[in-house]
């Protein structure tokens, strides 16, 4: 019998069809490497240098409006740019590329400098889904684009070069590399099954209760079986949808509180801030049906041992697998101890 | 016609198959996130502390050799364990596992605390590659073996947690994520071509000539056409073969200059301990012959603006598809422009 909790050993990852590696017994391993400078965490209200807060400028010159919830606007240094026209490269099947068109959108989640999503209260969260949804509708109404990625990079270890609370949205023309895998996974299981294959999971999670944080009438939020980083959680819907648009007024609430209690929970492990990379998974547009898509969100954070240690994906996992220490029951176990009430009161 | 310096695109990676995004006009944008801590560089040549260094006694109690070149022990604190036993679990085909077994080796590259890579001279080189094949030839000679990552952390930033110089190897019972990729794309080229799929690609990159860095009699190393860290490079050998078993003792001097030279290029850029995750990708052992394999080693730097300004590969490119902003060629120029000799003279 596979002891999880002692013995090294693989996971498969449903979604990519790739393992990860599990080493319980290396979290006793001393750690003299590097720590991270710790965000100052008193910040004003207002920074008249915060090119979102609102009624300041931006790059462009762009006054901000003065908002009062979300804001959401065209990023000033967008990776993707929508007047990119079609053209293919290849040069004897070896150097192959092909441009790729895209929109790249900044979404200010309060007009508020300081605070945080899980700082935030309910119907503010709730404002942000609205806008969510909004922006898939608007994005997949434009027929060139095949994939609206939404995201949050949030706190500076994550590359997030600015405080104020918010998200961005790329929608671009082709499939990316990651949902290229998740659909490839998804449509294999929903042929043999008629299912999909994240209904399933969670059907299979909720019976066993040993990765499951938070489980409200229509969303659980559980730590999967495969977490390659050490606090990784998804949120995933209980209604089979393909996308945010699908979302109900009550799923819509649903979804909020969900995000809430979540990352109120993150903040509280270490009391900080806590840092993670989080996005929506969610099903091509304009490409005919996908009853094989069930939406879903992931949380990446890297934080591993403390606010200022991290777990380092380099060496080994940047050429081999992704490895981690803790195991993913113990992960679960921590979120689940944590208030729900966020430690700053 | 697809232009590479100014349109974005998508370019794909013939090892894995999977593509990058390149957004060439990007660097333009300001940085206002995340400085890195500047490591001191000023280390003695012995330290009493570390755990590399000869004459020291280790976690475990064991005492180092007073060794006079490079030096090799198992980890202790090993993220995988001899002793393990092979173990399946499946339930419902949703929660997928199985034990790993493994060995985890460091392998100090000199006595001199003080010292990196690119800061030892030729013959030290020299004798660190002798160890990696000597290694290589020992660990796979244990028949449940089926791959050998031999890998370098350097630098605190890549999560490297002692500064004396040294590396990794680890070996274990089945195939790494990322060699299962490599094998499946240079598998179907060599069965259509007869010729290994990275051959190919050194001819092509040799004529074209606008990627390469170094090529001497026996090694090319060039910024692949699908980088996706800003100065990843690859060491590749001219001769088709499938590992650092195979090298002839003109390859291993080869090998060596051309590390101590690609090292040196790296640290002079930024005038600093260049960071990175290195490590040769070869073929799968104890499991019949892989004429398909082409030996090969990755660098993945995390550096893009300066010694202390890194590309941060979080949200989109973990959710989605890794994205870079400085394109290949301009990275293959800046590393040519610089000189072979070190910076410190
Ligand atoms: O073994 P080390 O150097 O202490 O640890 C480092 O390299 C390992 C292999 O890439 C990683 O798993 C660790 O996260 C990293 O901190
Ligand atoms: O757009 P930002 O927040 O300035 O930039 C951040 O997020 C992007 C999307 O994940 C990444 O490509 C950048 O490396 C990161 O610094």
């Amino acid at each position: 019998m596979l002891d999880f909790a002692e013995q090294p050993h693989k996971r498969k990852n449903l979604l990519t069809g790739e393992y990860i590696l599990v080493s319980p017994h290396r979290s006793k391993r001393p750690w003299q490497g590097q720590v991270e400078d710790l965000a100052p965490d008193n910040r004003p209200q207002y920074d008249p240098k915060c090119y979102l807060c609102p009624g300041n400028t931006r790059a462009d010159g762009t006054q901000n409006p003065d908002y009062k919830d979300s804001f959401v606007f065209v990023n000033d240094f967008s990776a993707l740019l929508e007047e990119t026209s079609i053209e293919q490269f290849d040069e004897e099947h070896l150097l192959v590329a092909e441009s790729e068109r895209g929109i790249c959108k900044v979404i200010s989640f309060s007009p508020r400098h300081d605070l945080t999503l899980p700082q935030m209260d309910l119907p503010a969260i709730k404002a942000v889904v609205d806008l969510w949804q909004k922006e898939f509708r608007e994005l997949s109404a434009k027929e060139w684009i095949r994939y609206i990625q939404i995201f949050e990079n949030k706190g500076s270890i994550m590359g997030c070069s600015n405080p104020h609370p918010h998200g961005q949205i790329w929608a671009e023309s082709s499939l990316p590399v990651e949902i290229e895998k998740e659909s490839a996974q998804q449509k294999a299981y929903f042929k043999q099954h008629g299912r999909t294959l994240l209904k399933d999971y969670v059907a299979l999670e909720l019976k066993k209760d040993e990765r499951i944080i938070i489980d409200n009438e229509h969303f659980v939020a559980l730590v999967p079986f495969w977490a390659a980083w050490p606090y990784e959680t998804m949120i995933i819907s209980k209604r089979p949808v393909p996308s945010i648009l699908a979302f109900t007024e009550e799923e819509k609430e649903d979804f909020a509180r969900t995000l809430q209690e979540l990352t109120i929970r993150y903040d509280n492990i270490f009391k900080t801030s806590f840092p993670y990379s989080a996005g929506m998974h969610q099903s091509p547009v304009n490409s005919g049906d996908h009853p094989e898509w069930h939406w879903h969100m992931h949380f990446y954070p890297p934080l591993l041992r403390s606010a200022t240690i991290k777990k380092f994906m380099v060496g080994y996992e940047m050429l081999a697998t992704p490895q981690r220490d803790i195991t993913p029951e113990q992960a679960a176990n921590t979120l689940k101890e944590q208030s729900t009430i966020h430690y700053k009161g």
